[in-house]
């Protein structure tokens, strides 16, 4: 593993990708351009990119302006006493997720309706800064608490930390500074009131830390970076207020980061803020807290991840559970943790460039971040359970509960998830693949074209309902190079075909070919994607005596839309001496309906094990667990009880 | 089933049992009263009551004093306009529920010291009275929001239900009248306000129903039952505003209380709402209104009940989950739901006479009252999972988390337990026994003397350590009459003796004694406490392939402090071929250790069943699950998983 090299020793012209979230100021390893990868319209991810241009950045504009979240913004400008404030007090972020994700999407399409409504946007939000740089709609204004009152529950500094997002996006996709000099006024402040000279705090929600990284490496501006390192080193002190109902470890607020072994608390906040202190951490090339991070994130994946790579297994708190504590019914799961997952998991991989973290990307990928929009891009899952117990009710086209699962719905009281999901998926091109000194590496596989290091790849698949990819070399730097594949770690048996020689089966990992590339070159992934059967560690209790079914990175699932009428989904019991088989991109598997009680009224404890009688096999259906509840209201779940087992 | 009579056939000499929480104006069944069973202070309840007496009273009134929630009502008597009152909106409760508690204690020991801390209370709170009986110190004067200016929320109904329930005990307790005084102007306030000509409104949480229907019948007030029959029938017409977060059914205000068809929601409000209905059904012949409550009860003990008696799945909302959504883990249960469901299932069985109710009093009794006190009366559980994986943190002396569980803590920043314990404790005397026209019923077993129907029983018993109870007649009606003792559902293989003739085998169930008693006659039950496997239906998820075990009427489980060193909980696997065995009031049962994968960073996921490879058998002891974490912080299960479960 390679941490950091100094900037000399980074290949010079891996700057040139510039379009991309992420970009180190040093190491050996540079993410794709967005702008370097373009994906098929047809695609799993191109339609989804397609999707969420056309529908889901016009969906949250309306939402945000129907509920007044917009006009804040206004009424700040307009110096109105405010009393009656809608929306939350972070509601100001969302349009800050939004702008980084029409800023994204404007990198990769141009379009110019998409610019003006941009323009327009930032327009608004610049008009309610302060003379200072302070920008904030719920504070510091005529009727609203004053500034930095409520440093836990405010989400002042968060806030600005999605501004800065937006205005790296911005950035880096072109276009007038506009943002950019709205976003450096508001740190600039933020850096005078909380940095070296300014009060010792942090902000009750992580985010600001990520971003002032980011920002510094995007604007070229050191004190950014000084003053993220500053708030990931004050956290775990005691700094923040004692509130009610609300432990230290639900802001991160127990444990110094450097100290800490594992995440825990709130789920996004602890998400955010490790991948803020992984950033800090490669840039000032401190070992330490860079190990602190990595044996956090292996702990939590080990002990506190859910198959689909879901994180967060309480409702209460949105936040991890104990190690092992992961419930299917009550998996929360949130999308937002998801992207905080993608976003944490990216960074260690450019630093390390372990296959593992491209491997947890693409699992969380299919089985969270596409499993919350629906197929119109209009409505959300904001947690994402990986059992439902009782159909969900029909989303209403008002603001709807978030812990409401079962149902997708077009907007919610915290609607964090739905701009999280937009700027997730207008940057997808970024996760694709990395350039390094030696060549470059294709990380997920989707149909479409990559351009990077030298190369220009023409992906061809139906990957992930297929497991054959096809990448021909439309050109290729003149000189020897890796190309790199990633192997997932749960393709046993792939192999890999190069310029239509004997295929070569390769292992989970890094499949290397090495050579002087050229035009026309063809290489044949074949990954296997027969459903498998995945079974859970003895420690998970809570779907012990189960197993779920997978189908390459697909997580499946069964809904009760597949279910025979009358059968209910809790009788369903999984015949595992009968491998599945493929159908479609999900699978078919056999089964046993056991006899239920029928209605009673007694504890349902017994002092003898209760019989379980079966029907005798039948086959049942199982769909991708990203498209469950597409069909209507349904109960659904992915770990399915073992024949046999009371 | 009986549900009602009228007055006229209700045995005369019945009424005659005054000190009791619940007397139906109607019916043939009256409960004891508090001043006629009088425990042993060496049994198992009677040393709880004498710990209630002698610490949790002064205990629970030092900590309001501390926290200044006494002073609320000093500080409202005096005029003050208030900014910084302490505590939550509902604090005013936790002192009449000290109120009611410390009524019932007088009835049951008249101490002179408590007499005097009782009345300096009653002045305290009545000082801070309005003219026209408006009592709240959160809500109506300088300073704080305007009365019942949030219904949702605010709790102001909610407090004036648990001062008519402190002025009841009063009442029927004997002394002087002046919180009765209090209580009735607060009452009638309420009338004018929400009468049949005031605002059509409810409370937020209920506990007026409750409340009115018994204040109605001690003071003999028809009104207070005409009141709560309206916020009964109120109730499920979207009455209340949308809460942020909340759903309708947190407040039971989704349905209409006759069509509802389980508990749902709040667990507390929930069983505190349908005591009231039951309650108000009963006082009006309402046979409807009287089905639906059966018919909640019935659905809500057969799918959303824990082992324990406990009841509430979701720390989120402190609520019900869905049917069969019962994890061990995040088991909520909370303490005062435990209090809430022994207080619906008397009121049924005051109605009904039916066994099952006073099964599960038994089972909620012994496995959540007496869970949450520790052996010194200074510290309690709020929440009571089945399954702690992590050790608790030591509590603290201060004001602590309520959803940390683990440790008992003396006193919680919500701290509705401890009082609730206290006033459940204080009148657990009342819940022994009942009479009716053919005699008397024993409902639950515990050493001491019991007065009622004409007889006075003197019970010798180790229960529930042994299973032998002995009951003397030390006199008894000069008629035949009807002996009626319980056989608790748990009880297969029980046996009754009479006057030293052959043991009788009993059916769990009613075993009936019919003969003209006289003094001297001694009855002698032997109930199975040999310890048992019990078995969760196949439905529950969380707890398949595990089994429990549980001795009487306590539910057993295993602490890490009975463990080897290095062996942790979650290694444990139950051998269900060998019988569990006494030991002391708990059980040695056989088990193996599986070994476990060592540390790791994969994901808890394999392509593979997991081996587990086990130890040999070793012997385990279990405890009581009422005396877990007393000694000291530990893991803990009640289910454990099956040897070959993997």
């Amino acid at each position: 593993m390679t941490l950091s090299v100094s900037a000399a020793e980074a290949a010079p012209d891996l700057a040139a990708s510039a379009s991309a979230p992420v970009i180190p100021s040093s190491g050996p390893r540079r993410g794709i351009g967005i702008t370097d990868a373009t994906l098929d319209p047809i695609g799993f991810w191109g339609r989804r990119q397609n999707v969420n241009a056309r529908a889901t950045l016009q969906h949250c504009l309306q939402w945000m302006e129907r509920l007044g979240w917009l006009e804040n913004f206004d009424r700040v400008a307009r110096g109105e006493t405010i009393t009656d404030r809608p929306g939350w007090q972070f509601s100001d972020s969302e349009v800050y997720k939004l702008l980084e994700a029409m800023a994204w999407e404007l990198a990769r399409s141009a379009d110019p309706g998409l610019q003006t409504a941009f323009d327009a946007l930032v327009e608004r939000v610049g008009d309610a800064q302060d003379a200072d740089g302070y920008l904030n709609t719920a504070f510091g204004h005529p009727g609203l608490p004053s500034r930095y009152s409520d440093l836990a529950m405010g989400h002042e500094l968060y806030n600005v930390g999605h501004l800065l997002q937006a205005a790296v996006a911005q950035q880096r996709s072109g276009g007038d500074d506009r943002l950019v000099q709205i976003a450096r006024r508001a740190a600039d402040q933020l850096y005078e009131e909380f940095g070296p000279a300014g009060r010792i705090a942090v902000c009750g929600h992580p985010e600001i830390e990520v971003a002032l990284v980011e920002a510094g490496r995007a604007f070229g501006e050191r004190r950014y970076l000084e003053l993220a390192g500053l708030f990931v080193e004050r956290r775990g002190h005691g700094l923040l207020p004692e509130i009610p109902l609300l432990s230290a470890e639900y802001f991160q607020d127990d444990t110094p980061v450097r100290d800490a072994t594992v995440l825990r608390g709130h789920a996004v906040r602890a998400l955010y803020l490790t991948a803020g202190a992984l950033d800090v951490a490669v840039e000032t090339d401190d070992r330490v807290l860079f190990d602190a991070v990595v044996r956090q994130w292996e702990n939590t994946v080990a002990r506190r991840t859910y198959v689909t790579g879901g994180m967060g297994s309480r409702h209460q708190d949105e936040g991890f559970g104990d190690d092992w504590e992961l419930p299917a019914d009550r998996a929360y799961c949130e999308t937002c943790a998801g992207v905080g997952s993608i976003m944490l998991a990216w960074r260690l991989y450019l630093a390390t460039g372990e296959v593992r973290y491209a491997d947890l990307i693409e699992r969380t990928m299919f089985n969270v971040v596409a499993t919350s929009p629906s197929g119109d891009g209009r409505s959300f899952f904001y947690a994402n359970p990986l059992h439902q117990r009782e159909r969900g009710a029909e989303a209403f086209d008002g603001v709807n509960n978030r812990a409401e699962s079962g149902v997708r719905a077009p907007w919610f009281d915290v609607s964090c998830c739905p701009t999280n999901v937009a700027r997730t998926l207008a940057s997808l091109g970024a996760y694709l693949a990395a350039a390094d000194e030696e060549g470059i590496a294709v990380l997920q596989y989707a149909a479409g074209e990559l351009r990077l290091g030298g190369f220009s790849l023409r992906t061809e698949t139906a990957y992930p309902e297929e497991g054959t990819i096809s990448i021909l070399v439309q050109s290729a730097p003149e000189r020897e190079s890796r190309l790199r594949l990633r192997i997932p770690d749960w393709a046993d048996g792939a192999t890999v075909m190069v310029d239509g020689a004997e295929p070569q089966p390769v292992e989970p990992g890094w499949a290397d070919i090495r050579r002087t590339f050229a035009a026309g070159d063809r290489i044949v992934i074949e990954l296997p994607v027969e459903p498998r059967f995945t079974w859970p560690d003895l420690r998970i209790d809570a779907v012990r005596g189960s197993a779920a079914i997978e189908r390459g990175p697909l997580v499946l699932c069964l809904e009760s839309t597949d279910l025979p009428a009358g059968v209910g989904i809790d009788a369903v019991r999984l015949d595992v001496r009968a491998l599945p088989v493929s159908e479609a991109d999900g699978a078919r598997v056999t089964a046993e309906i056991v006899a239920l009680p029928g209605t009673e009224s007694d504890l349902p404890y017994a002092s003898s094990a209760p019989a379980s009688v079966g029907s005798g096999p039948i086959e049942l259906s199982l769909v991708p667990y990203h498209r469950w509840a597409e069909r209507g209201p349904s109960t659904m779940r992915v770990f399915l009880p073992l024949e046999g087992t009371a």
